[in-house]
């Protein structure tokens, strides 16, 4: 199994030091570390495991640090920066280990690039050593990038000429669209196994700065500095601490306080029972502080985020995730109003933007989405996002005949109109709509109100509105449909389908690079028996089908 | 050998009529009339015959009937409008086959488009019967669509539950992103195999008009005479005829008036040479008439066109595409500037729109392009495009030993800076600097100024400047090491590098739908031995790898 629990204590690979407003997370891989038997993390080469002590100390940095301002990345280990992500690990994995190992560095990126554009903490990286493939992509997230001018230090993308696969990370989107680095200079870097060195580098725009080793801590130094003066976190706060995540994962069952997931292998599908808070929330920024990690929205976010890593990797099979809420609807709005009243506080802000990545994350999931809005369903604010995030969704009109709970509603709140973007930069509805914003401001006007089945489905935020009759006999045909086609072809559609409008630098990491790069890791010429990426270190050439596609 | 030029009298699957303003094009496949053995064309089922001849029909439309206005694609068959493309045919056919066809009919499907936004001839989709998967997709790329209403006809998107691929010529991103249909109702009809039919396909903005059998044809006419209405095409000119390209076929060379292509199959590269015109164009708008399709800039898209899908199907392991120009620059820029001056003619606007869809083919074609810029060279304005659709340029520095022919250079026109925008929107040159527009003014601020090697490196319009010394080692090196990558790896490569900035109906067909669907045709799901395409009408039930990726 799995799990992406970890702490600073715990990780093999990397060093988070403090400094001040400066934070330094330093890659120091373990060569015998690996989360899967079989390969040596060479040179700095990561794996999964490497990217989850990672993520874990992005995210602790927001929570935990709130005076950190800048945080810098570099490597503990002399001449070598970072290898990227492990040849031999990538040859013996699988084609759904590839591509899920792909999807969660991209999203660590780019929670990397969040912090920066809305955390108030700017990442820069410090290359002191040789950069290549995944090294310099985890380089390209940054905001600055400092290499050092030995010589010999390069960075480098030879996926192309060596491995036959993509620099998958985000590497050729940010190389022409965040650093604008011209089209065809990309494409000679991107062919040139060794990459680029000092001047040359600088004046590509590969790289921001330059500075010789002698030089190199203290260029690093006061770049940290400048970018830490820039931050708008406070200096005197004390940060909360993110303790590990209360789970009991059964065989059938994955259980957190405000979240369950059932799991229905016969049918191929998970069940995401969400629940809303428990009690009022906290009436002011400082009791939100004193709450901590037990503040509802951050308790949503931190067990929606593991369940969804959690099946994405050690449920592949499991290809229909059926979304389902509970709980008092009043509280969630009022949850949702602390966090829209209290917005200019950074922990607030920081709980927002977690929420944000952990909607994205279930954007991206290659699963089928369906939301059940029933009697008793609490799909408010921030938990109708998780039906705006589904594919379809089916609503009861009514109630069902002998019950006395009241109809199912929903409700809009603000949370619904601005802060939890999807990754096209659009919020749900807006993607829904698109350039029908006439519809959006009807929602928006419905603000607090409980809508019922056809009021919701009048107003377009749901699928179906089938009454008590046919309720079990449709939801039960749309979910013995979804897993009887083609998990692939799926995928394919609803990556096609999710993310209309206009696109971002990570729409296009998801939608044009990871699909290239999902296809190249299906073709013989990279993980064939004579395949580049089957070959590569044991001395034979690949044996290329010629033909271009 | 694929052959692309056919002409009405040929057609075997489409009737061209046309009744003032108005053409029809009926589709009336013969079901015997594929264009490899092996399958029936049943059902106006369509394979890579059908669709030449279709791009044959729009292409003759624009140039050949000037007063067309509207054209109304309909069936010819009672009851059944398109079945799509031919399912045994997909499946018998190679994967390079398969993404060749359905970028072929993505980029026909395109020109469609481009004809109702930019030639005043606007197209409508008279829908007499069921129109399933590309039948649909046909109907989309129109501007307008009518269903019959007869309680059986449908259209549908049956690709998903039936075939475990997309809707890949367009479907997808035309549904959520041009028609803006919900996606959650998308994601409904595009799961169901037999579609939806009158009002609900209506409601759900699928079609934008109903008629009963009864009414269909005075619904259609109506309509197609008020789109023809609204067209800014002459009345009483007369259209110029596209008479077959004279074109000479050897092993080792393609040869025609303007544009040769040598094949190298040992080092696996065609070069190109494009050659300026041989005189100075005609003096105005009635001259360039007069002269017709030997006007060299209409020469030059029609023999480029022809010879980039020449060698995308026929020689599709020639995987670097090299790009030489010879002729007068002083002649090529009076035929940009005679196409600048008369842009408000129909038949100039024609040939300049001929000429941007080229090398938007060029764009989106799978092969490496060097673009090599000797004496002799005339990388002017419109030729000049090609340097700048290149994945990279070498522009010799000077001239070369013990020849009297001046340095080369390159020439920036007005057609460098608007008429010419790649698929994303931009021209090569905004592609080329994006966010930095200051570049793109300082070249525009050399148009008709001869730009030496130096100059042109400085403006950031060459990739490398080698002198003579230099020149043939780095070339032959380059031109090495590309023929070595994996093909595979060079196609995913330069579709990431190619495309920065904004992203379109057009170029996320090409990037986010055609990148999934070349993933989908890898997969044993699909095409494996026991994978839907294959199983297809077999009676045996598929059998999937439940994983999803």
């Amino acid at each position: 199994m799995i799990d992406f629990s970890t702490d600073p204590d715990h990780y093999k690979h990397w060093r988070l030091t403090i400094d001040g407003p400066v934070a330094t997370l330093a890659l120091d891989v373990r060569e015998d570390g690996g989360i899967a038997p079989g390969y040596d993390l060479k040179l700095n080469s990561y794996d999964l495991g490497v990217d989850i002590e990672l993520y874990d100390a992005v995210q602790r940095l927001r929570f935990e640090h709130p005076q950190v301002g800048a945080v810098m990345i570099t490597s503990a280990k002399e001449r070598v920066f970072c290898a990227g992500a492990n040849i031999a690990m990538l040859g013996q994995s699988s084609h759904v280990d590839k591509v899920n190992f792909c999807k969660f560095t991209n999203e660590t990126r780019n929670g990397i690039e969040d912090a920066s554009a809305h955390s108030g903490q700017r990442y820069l990286c410090v290359i002191n050593g040789t950069a290549a493939g995944g090294g310099y992509e985890l380089a390209l997230a940054t905001d600055h990038i400092i290499l050092i001018d030995d010589g010999a230090s390069a960075v480098s993308l030879p996926e192309v000429p060596l491995l036959a696969v993509l620099p998958g990370t985000g590497g050729l989107t940010r190389v022409v669209d965040k650093r604008h680095v011209r089209r065809d200079r990309a494409d000679f870097f991107c062919t040139t196994g060794e990459g680029l060195r000092g001047k040359r580098a600088l004046e590509w725009d590969l790289i921001d700065e330059l500075a010789p080793r002698s030089k190199l801590d203290e260029a690093a130094a006061a770049r940290a500095a400048s970018l830490a003066e820039q931050t708008d976190r406070p200096t005197g706060a004390q940060g909360i601490s993110l303790p590990p995540l209360q789970r009991k994962i059964g065989g059938d069952e994955i259980d957190y306080s405000h979240v369950t997931v059932t799991l229905d292998r016969a049918r191929r599908i998970a069940t995401f029972q969400v629940r809303g808070p428990d009690a009022a929330p906290p009436q002011d920024a400082a009791a939100i502080h004193a709450q901590g990690c037990d503040f509802w929205p951050l308790v949503l976010a931190r067990e929606l985020d593991d369940a969804i890593l959690h099946l994405r990797f050690n449920e592949p099979e499991l290809g229909t995730w059926v979304l389902t809420t509970s709980g008092d609807v009043d509280l969630v709005a009022a949850a949702d109003a602390a966090l829209l009243d209290n917005s200019d506080d950074w922990l607030v802000r920081e709980i927002t933007l977690y929420l944000k990545r952990t909607l994205k994350r279930l954007d991206v999931s290659s699963r089928s989405l369906i939301a059940l809005i029933e009697p008793g369903s609490c799909f408010t604010g921030t938990l109708l996002e998780l039906a705006l995030a589904a594919d379809r969704s089916y609503m009861l009109d009514g109630a069902f005949e002998g019950s006395n709970a009241p109809p199912a509603s929903v409700r809009p709140t603000g949370m619904n109109f601005g802060p939890l973007p999807m990754c096209n930069g659009l919020t749900r509805l807006e993607t829904r709509f698109l350039e029908d914003s006439g519809k959006t401001d009807d929602i928006e006007a419905e603000i607090g109100k409980e809508l019922d089945a056809e009021a919701a489905e009048e107003l377009g935020l749901v699928t179906f509105i089938p009454d008590d009759i046919d309720w079990e006999d449709e939801v039960r045909v749309a979910l013995e449909a979804r897993a009887a086609f083609s998990p692939d072809a799926l995928t394919a559609m609803e990556a096609n389908l999710r993310f209309a409008g206009p696109e971002t630098i990570e729409s296009k990491i998801f939608a044009r690079l990871s699909a290239w790069q999902n296809w190249v890791f299906q073709r013989p010429n990279a993980v064939g028996a004579d395949g580049a990426l089957e070959l590569y270190g044991s001395g034979k050439q690949p044996a290329f089908d010629r033909k271009r596609v």
